[in-house]
């Protein structure tokens, strides 16, 4: 069974990764892909030539065509072979994948799956950032995209992983209220209320001093691992409708590399100090713990190795389970679309 | 087949490496283990949560426990969860496990297998160090247990490997009547004796020009890997009760931390250049040589490779078939007291 | 079936790479091997110990014999083991595998599988290095032996991939008449002829403005990789008996050290600037495209990658074909030689 879900939408990078008149080459689902902008449109090809298979990045872009940097073939929007130095007409299989890209929240999305099936009104809500004016920001993380969702589906962790950026709360396991429930887009939220608690320092002088605060810490996720925070504050028994803060909501949005790799899509404040901060809190405080447990898996299966389940767990044990569900169907039907079968370039 | 002998003892670490209100963590027969001193004594538990299976040793110590550094669960000294920050009642599965320590001769002895079958009188005789005020150290050297035994149970290697660090004897070749036995504990013992020999150059005013010496070279074996190394020289003809310095008695003690690197326990003078010396000795001049022979080994079986097999390989062929054998028996009989199946801290 | 052909000569080394009161260690087809020039001209012998498998070549040469490091052994140039420091007679097993090293052309040519075969007549004639005064040179390319001949084969990747250090002549693409083609000696020739084609620059002087001139490019392969490549120029229509340069004739000899790794045995003119300049074609310019075509194989077999066929690859393709028949024959015929099983360096 693979290591992935084939028919979902997958974000392959933030438009503004990729270079105006050049390509941009990412490894997704453990494909080399390359990616570039066009006059007719966003593509996406698989980063391969079909004659020695080497990456078709290794060349350059010459006009809206990648050439091969090995002995010359071109290659276009559709993937076809557009040009041979050889003059004579090629075999027509010198063609290399592609796949329709699209554009949504500033963020490009593909779909590696069966193509008949890609509908774009599948693409998981992010709305919320289209008027933001955070900055767009992407990393790679040295895990397997699953421990990363779990990671996020139990946001407890926080008081133990990220007390030095974040500092203590507390109120979550004192007021906390866990909610796990599914939207009607099919979404799984996990959902910490801590109604009445004790305001956070800063916001004492806003509800006085024995004052209480309804704060929440909400996470949604999309299969296969495409998860949403929203964090919010309000005066208690408002209803929340006097809110003590801006609700934050950022996307944390994940797309395997490998097995064992993860990109890792968010926002952040601009500034250089907002993008160190956002690092120290993804590569100093989660990754380590999370390789240290990928380490300790050693390859096994997750259930195999039979892990405790706390309450806290119910969500992360959902979403792993649909995945489960999801790709043992892709499995039974085998019309994962999966072109690259023999070489990682060759249609 | 098991690469280790599981129902045995074996040196964990020395007493001295634990930090008195911290712990100790290391990998042992290629499992993570966690060690520290409570109010009741030694404790040894594996070094994995049984929630998200990351090493507790990258949490904390909180009393006699050790707190999760992932979601805060933490352990006593039997292994049970004594607090989970969600407040309900844990599964019961939620421990790890722990081993009995037994501190003996300075060292912290730990048995992997079967807990019923530990009996502390079947630790091997280490008490000629008892009351010798030698450091004792520690190494990690990064081959196969069996190979550094085979190293140390042919002695004669020394006037090849460490002719820089020992010099050049030449009386084993010359002198040396080799005898290979089994003492009435089942240790396994090689003894080099060179009766009658020339003295090397310190001991000639001594025992007069053209003065002859005893010398030996005894080393002794326990299962799986623990050594000892005597050496001594007296007056020729005096049956060894003319001592012409104090025998040199030394453990070599050796815990595989995985197939291809092993822990290794040893003692040396105190001091900066009795350290360098040693691991000179060890990891510049040993550790080469058997690191070699491990690469061109290529993880075939010792045996599988048909070995020339030299009169001074005695000790180490009987000892590695004495291992084989205990394997075999426990392969057979199933009843290790393998614990760490599933997850690598899971009871 | 085994990653290489082994009844066939390859070169080992060139013998100016040999000490001489020293030897050569070296790792050909997957095994070690040690080469030197005793008394009795030249030795080839594994490298390694019957005894506890380390390379001999960790041990020092004694005369006309090798000591092991470990123990003392010692071998001479037959294998057989000429001295035990333990006296006593040793195994009659105690003996290395030696191989006949045949000198020819500056370099040592070696026969790795079945000795009853190997006929120095079979040796490919390189003869045109014997006179020549460059310097023979050795490099090693971290890539499969094979993948170095397809990118020989096809000359035609020059004018993609060594633009910057050979410039684009383009008339390999307009004026290019390619012959594939078999000699009296079992050579695989791929001549790229382009007749009436432009000078280069520095030629327009000698034919004068308008002038033609009929360029070659051939390259010859003799199985498994010993490749030859010979260039020139001569004035249009003269059928090559005015030459305007002297032909160049360069050895491209390769022999793998393991399926991923190759040594490249070339030769070039003398001094630092002309060593500096093949490393940058051949470990700037080839070798990290043929290793990006490796990685992106992953293991897997070039055919069954299905790989677009391009006129230009004819000759690659016969070579490929060839060695994969030999490679069948001597799978089927289980009689190679190949002297090595079990230990690396045992007979």
């Amino acid at each position: 069974m693979s290591d992935f879900v084939r028919n979902s939408w997958y974000l392959a990078a933030w438009a503004k990764e990729v270079p105006d008149a050049g390509f941009l080459a990412r490894r997704l689902l453990d494909e080399p892909w390359l990616i570039m902008h066009t006059a007719e449109g966003w593509v996406m090809l698989a980063d391969g030539c079909p004659h020695r298979f080497v990456p078709l990045s290794r060349g350059r872009r010459v006009g809206d065509t990648i050439a091969c940097g090995y002995h010359g073939l071109r290659f276009g929007a559709d993937g076809s072979c557009v040009f041979s130095p050889f003059g004579k007409a090629v075999p027509p299989e010198t063609r290399v994948a592609a796949r329709p890209l699209v554009e949504r929240h500033g963020g490009l999305w593909f779909w590696p799956g069966d193509g008949a099936l890609a509908d774009p009104a599948l693409i998981p809500d992010f709305s919320f950032i289209d008027d933001v004016r955070d900055a767009r920001d992407h990393l790679v993380m040295n895990v397997n995209y699953e421990l990363i969702s779990d990671n996020l589906l139990d946001l407890s962790h926080a008081e133990f992983l990220h007390t030095e950026t974040f500092g203590v709360n507390g109120a979550l396991f004192e007021f906390g209220k866990q909610t796990v429930e599914t939207g009607p887009d099919g979404a799984l939220w996990n959902k910490w209320d801590m109604d009445g608690s004790r305001p956070p320092e800063w916001a004492v002088p806003m509800v006085g001093v024995g004052g209480a605060v309804d704060q929440w810490l909400h996470i949604r996720w999309h299969a296969p691992a495409s998860l949403a925070l929203f964090i919010g504050m309000a005066r208690a028994g408002t209803e929340r409708h006097e809110p003590l803060m801006p609700q934050m909501a950022n996307p944390h949005i994940l797309t395997p590399s490998s097995a064992t790799e993860s990109h890792y899509f968010f926002t952040r404040e601009h500034g250089e100090e907002a993008a160190a901060m956002a690092r120290k809190v993804f590569l100093e405080e989660d990754e380590p713990m999370i390789r240290a447990q990928q380490d300790a898996m050693a390859g096994r299966d997750f259930w195999s190795m039979r892990p405790v389940i706390l309450p806290s767990d119910a969500a992360a044990i959902r979403a792993r389970r649909r995945l489960m569900q999801m790709r043992r169907e892709e499995a039974a039907t085998d019309d994962t679309g999966a072109l690259l079968e023999g070489t990682s370039g060759q249609q």
